[in-house]
């Protein structure tokens, strides 16, 4: 290894060792989470069969493409690197379907993959947390209650600005769009997810223009969309616009179950609000988009829906309902803000000193020893002055320092100087100093 | 989504959620072993640029190259999969090295992509555990004392068979061979890695051929081979053959310091056995290698060295000692061979048991009280028949069911049948049985 010229790759994040103290602890605690809620953790490989990544109909999706260096041509089958969780998932269950437990409760946190031109909040590489329930033929209704409340409750202990999840139903918008004679559904649902972009008067102008609306069935498919609330009076205010079919009443009634149903458990947990519309065609109930109090031009972190077909081998279909959280796009924002930092930049919670080379053993077995129960310790790497090894824990923000003086052995808070005799088999910090822990900073303090 | 034909994909492994739990547990413990020393984590990009990746002399590693879908040609630098976690480390140190403390010390698990031929504990894609420590320009000896101790321990707490760590040292062989005329010491070396496949007569042939070695010479090589041991006595053996150099003493020096150090700490850590080289060519001190016990077939999966320059920028050098553990070589073997199992298939400690579907909501709140305790819970699905719902749970392994019965909250044992009255806001389950732990089983148990 010898010289290296460097080039930041744009799209490819990356923290220094602090930054990655506050991503770790963020994905940890989603983790946890997670698995408080009883979901299954999974990791799937980084690859799929190229042809399994452009069956979603996605194909304006930039997937990365391997190629092996010395490979000759069609040795392998293509690969590509996974845009989302979502494919491998329903690969997963099929290849697994006869050792799995339905109906599956998995999360899955990793890494993704799209060559697209990268912008705030959008990356080549980025984490994805995700939570799904799939079943096997069927899946209960009350679980599209239970899986917004498992990302509310995850999303509400990290130190990122508060975020609400918005909540629709896509029977509710295709019954109302069949019911005003908007018949092509899938396009005037794209139409109106761009209504936060280019506004109303653009949004009716392009259903006239694409999906045939009269100016009367746009002006209803505005009215629609305007129309949000956290209790019943949402179906109310639908039904006022004077439209109905069976369609349109099953969306309803299931978009007031959840609202209500999430907000018994959680207060302000989920709002109804039917501009969200979701791009994807797979989506056939409940849906949701969220974004963070404050850093809506962020976009949606965490969305996701319910679907009535992941994947079917042929026999079986599985039905299932998921959300995703972009943990990177929020990251970087709450980074790149300094809204939170760690309590320090290293996990070390001690620096035993070492006050000549000679006794750098007797400090290693000092450290072996708090570390045997629990306390990250590190030994001083010089037997400089004490001065200078002060220093050294100082910068990395270690709050104890631990000498073995002629009185005996002693630890140093070096934040307050106190100084006091200790035994490394029995000596404890004070809880909050064991590990590192994220301070909230500006909005969030 | 529609329906999808499945192949396997032989070297790119998965685990189904009872092996992920072993698989995260293993994480876990390297991960906190790795705090409690003081090393912080990083996680570096999955692409680096091609031509550095190509730069470390190994051509023979099959890099995947990325290219985009939709992408031109040459719009780019071109991208390739990390085959370690070392390339990456370096073009970290120096990207960021006006804002690292040095030494820096830090630890890193993420998975590395190489194209090779798959094989039994072979992948193309696995998870590699990286520890190393890195100097500004100077980077002394006690680091090579400590690097494959943090690896011993963070081994000896996983649930696989006894690592032990093996050791040499560069200067020793170099020292040697030149002492006794072999000059090529990268051949050298290459040769005698070969030692445990081929055998002494092979080794001895392929010295002839390839580096001149009279007999005499070759034999002198094969006897350094031979020696190892865990005390002073290794330096005495290799003195008796009779040949010294500076650079030989340097070598026998560090090595004894080394071992004795090491087994002082950790009394049957580390074993000096000068049969150890490594192939690379950057190692300049201390090189390791390691076996379990009982699956030496399997090769090294813990292994690395001292390196006098892991990189440059043309004005300063960067030193360094590192290990990397081969995770998934690790675990394929350790679930392949059934040698561990967790607790249950599951997180969920309590499955809350539910009547009927108008008393789901008292569930829920419920399964909320218990996780604001940190006990994993989950609901039925179903409102089945009571008989139903344990099957449900003990099918996942799931030790408690809860009922709200007309007596009142309860709470079973399933594996005991014992059912006791049961406050969501108190109840606890014993410390064992909160969490999924890890059961060794054969040679393990």
């Amino acid at each position: 290894m010898t010289n290296m010229k460097i080039a930041p790759l744009s799209g490819f994040p990356e923290w220094l060792p602090e930054g990655r103290l506050v991503e770790q602890e963020i994905l940890d605690t989603l983790r946890s989470t997670f698995e408080l809620h009883g979901f299954s953790g999974i990791e799937t490989r980084a690859v799929e069969p190229l042809e399994q990544l452009l069956r979603k109909g996605e194909t304006s999706k930039e997937v990365y493409v391997l190629s092996r260096l010395h490979g000759g041509q069609g040795q392998d089958a293509e690969l590509g690197l996974h845009f989302d969780l979502t494919v491998p998932l329903a690969r997963y269950v099929l290849e697994n379907a006869g050792k799995l437990d339905f109906p599956f409760k998995r999360y899955q946190i990793q890494k993704v993959w799209r060559g697209e031109r990268p912008q705030d909040g959008r990356f080549r590489e980025f984490i994805q947390a995700d939570v799904d329930v799939v079943g096997s033929e069927n899946l209960a209704f009350h679980h599209e209650i239970e899986l917004p409340l498992v990302m509310v409750d995850a999303l509400s202990k990290l130190p990122i600005p508060r975020v609400v999840v918005r909540a629709s139903n896509r029977k509710v918008a295709q019954g109302f769009y069949e019911a005003i004679g908007l018949n092509d559904v899938v396009e005037t649902l794209r139409i109106v997810d761009k209504l936060d972009k280019v506004g109303p008067k653009v949004v009716a102008q392009m259903l006239a223009e694409s999906v045939d609306a009269s100016p009367e069935q746009a002006r209803l498919a505005l009215a629609l969309a305007e129309i949000c609330g956290a209790d019943a009076s949402v179906a109310d205010r639908v039904r006022a616009l004077g439209y109905s079919s069976q369609l349109l009443e099953e969306g309803l009634e299931e978009l007031v179950g959840l609202v209500e149903g999430a907000n018994e458990l959680l207060p302000g947990s989920v709002v109804a609000d039917l501009k969200i519309a979701r791009g994807l065609d797979y989506y056939t109930g409940s849906v949701f988009e969220s974004t963070m109090m404050g850093h809506e031009d962020l976009g949606s972190v965490c969305s996701g829906g319910r679907y009535d077909s992941l994947v079917s081998d042929g026999k079986r279909t599985y039905p299932g309902v998921g959300l995703s959280i972009g943990v990177s796009r929020m990251i970087s924002r709450v980074l790149g803000r300094g809204l939170v930092q760690p309590s320090r930049r290293v996990p070390t919670c001690v620096l035993v000193a070492v006050n000549e080379e000679s006794e750098r053993r007797h400090a290693e077995k000092t450290a072996h020893a708090l570390r045997l129960r629990g306390i990250p310790a590190d030994v001083s790497p010089s037997s400089a002055k004490f001065g200078k090894q002060i220093k050294f824990a100082d910068k990395r923000g270690i709050p104890f320092v631990w000498f073995a003086t002629e009185e005996g052995e002693q630890v140093k808070d070096i934040r307050s100087g106190e100084q006091v005799a200790a035994d490394p088999d029995f000596w404890m910090p004070p809880v909050e100093d064991l590990t590192v822990c994220l301070l909230p900073v500006g909005e969030l303090a």
